[in-house]
């Protein structure tokens, strides 16, 4: 596929772009989107950057019926240069893979996929806002496609990259959120599709989710299927705990997301000299720790809101209050240090940024 | 939305209907589709009967996304005097409304719904096949279609309902199937999606599914997600096993799905005095069964095969020949009287049946 090119069929019109300091989350998308197709024998085929349109597929196609859709999430941030930058593509497209794998999908070319992300950003690039904390969001998805009603893989599919200009995540911003344990509804479980990102599992989260705001919370903080006690994640993030001068997060195990931002956060602990620990957390350690005063910290991370701290950790008749209810000092320097390199502000001693311009353009 | 009526507007063309006995399963769908749409403040609304045709839908409606998805599928049967049958057609609608609960979809009215499902079949019925095994599948689905990237349940959606004449599920037909028991993926778990009728579910089961074929099997039997050691479905079916004359079944248990196959034929046995119950069933209790002699019989049950016998079940070093692979006498007896039933060619004492006439067109 190295030698293909992606053909452009130029929007003929130009939308109106949002005022910046109104930003929602995923609600406006931009002039132009990118699409390939897969079908046998041919695979994945005719890479094509088109208008921002509707798609017109069949009611039987397989997508509407069986869930079997994989999809990613990353950014494109304007550095104070004017320059665009990506944060960690290719551990997007690296885990596509993993969830196209899961999800009995065939594999894309991620390093040619990343060209044609960066080409579509670099012809939409007007839309990526400037302002603090704004960014470019990126949205690539395969559904599959065939007209067919029988539980199997599909043998069509198409892979679509949207764009959408965004503003802060989570209306709470870098401040602390309160969060609900919860014990009755299960996100993923070992042998289940936990580690994949693919649309099942945002979909069991629901019901949990609509519970827990009606009672005032923002996300819950999900145990393990199998024993109810072990922590895995926190909403749609990782999480992250500090204990006693200690950092850490649950292991990777087969039913939680392997997240870029809970890879880059460990990384920069490490490079700090904060003892990290990818291990199996309890809920009743967590609960010691609270008693005998060492739990310091307690934060999410993810592409969205980068680092979320947890101000309150509710369960029965638990209410922990971490920090006091303010953002601690290490999810500070991490959130800090992440936008930093993220929005080109600063250094990146990870090679961890790829720049989008031009070159992109050309292929 | 008792006052509503649907508007029906009807196919200028007719297609060509396939060859009754070159049927295959969800590969054909007829003239015409039924839609309804959801949106706030309104509610469902705009029911109507439109020529089946692609749907146009935003490439970020969150069903690509995030699977808010549910569906269900039952089948119309034409009787030897030319009348045409549904069966149990409320129980679907009662388990569709249950699944829109789990995954936050707002109800249907299941009275109108099947009025409107009644009318779609009546208006395409030149397409329900007659030969023997045949039927019209019909596939009610609800999407959600906000144009939005965000978890959380969307404010749009819309149901459809297709209709496929179909031949036999497995190529087996009624004869034994070679299942594998699976102990590393996981279907569903108790919390999660299990009971519901949703993509998601069917999305985690297909690399299991996959794996299996390349060994030579037909279908998986899944384990519960939390022992390993329970049994809950083969493939989509519920599952029955005969020992020492008694017939048992998994008991529901939250993340098995509530077959409506499964219900019938719990009430056939109990009408025929055939000891049935409900229960835990371990792997071990089967293969002790089996080994002292008394495992007599095990089979599926579901919509699309009705009765599915297992000749083989196979896991580690065990290779359990059920029946001497051969169809038991309770698996047929069943099969014969539910497909009676279900064809018009036996008696209906439980009330099973509704008639889909004229009546059905005007409304
Ligand atoms: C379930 C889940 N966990 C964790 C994450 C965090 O992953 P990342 O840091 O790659 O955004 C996400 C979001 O992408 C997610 O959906
Ligand atoms: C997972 C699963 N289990 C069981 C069944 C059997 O249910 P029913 O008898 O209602 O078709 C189905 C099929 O509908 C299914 O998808």
């Amino acid at each position: 596929m190295e030698e293909w090119t992606v053909e452009v069929h130029h929007s003929k019109t130009k939308k109106d772009k949002p005022k910046t300091d109104q930003l929602e989350f995923g609600r406006i998308f931009t002039d132009h989107m990118f699409i390939m197709d897969y079908s046998e024998p041919v695979g994945w085929h005719d890479p094509r950057i088109v208008p921002y349109q509707p798609l017109t597929i069949d009611p039987s196609a397989m997508t509407f019926h069986y869930g079997q859709s994989v999809f990613e999430g990353l950014k494109a941030y304007h550095t104070p240069d004017g320059d665009i930058q990506l944060f960690r593509p290719e551990k997007n497209l690296q885990r596509l893979n993993r969830s196209n794998d899961r999800l009995c999908i065939p594999p894309v070319d991620e390093a040619f996929v990343l060209e044609a992300i960066k080409q579509l950003v670099f012809l939409d690039r007007e839309w990526i806002p400037t302002s603090e904390g704004t960014s470019l969001y990126i949205r690539p998805f395969i559904i599959s496609t065939e007209p067919f009603i029988g539980v199997a893989p599909s043998h069509q599919y198409k892979l679509i990259v949207i764009l959408s200009p965004v503003g802060a995540y989570y209306k709470e911003g870098i401040n602390p959120v309160k969060i609900a344990v919860e014990n009755q509804y299960v996100r993923a479980v070992k042998g289940g599709t936990g580690e994949a990102k693919t649309g099942g599992n945002y979909a069991a989260s629901l019901k949990a989710q609509e519970l827990c705001a009606q009672k005032g919370f923002t996300q819950v903080l999900w145990l393990d299927g199998v024993e109810k006690k072990y922590i895995e994640e926190v909403g749609s993030m990782n999480v992250f705990f500090k204990i006693n001068g200690e950092v850490i997060t649950p292991e990777l195990n087969g039913s939680i997301l392997e997240g870029v931002t809970r890879n880059s956060v460990i990384q920069l602990l490490k490079h700090w000299d904060i003892p990290v620990i990818e291990k199996k957390v309890s809920l009743d350690e967590l609960h010691e720790a609270y008693m005998s005063g060492t739990l310091e910290e307690a934060f999410g991370t993810g592409t969205a809101a980068v680092i979320s701290p947890i101000g309150q950790l509710s369960w029965e008749e638990h209410d922990l209050f971490i920090n006091e209810g303010n953002t601690g000092k290490t999810a500070k320097a991490l959130y800090d240090t992440l936008t930093g390199i993220q929005y080109g502000r600063e250094q990146d001693p990870f090679d961890w940024v790829e720049i989008v311009n031009e070159k992109s353009a050309v292929k």
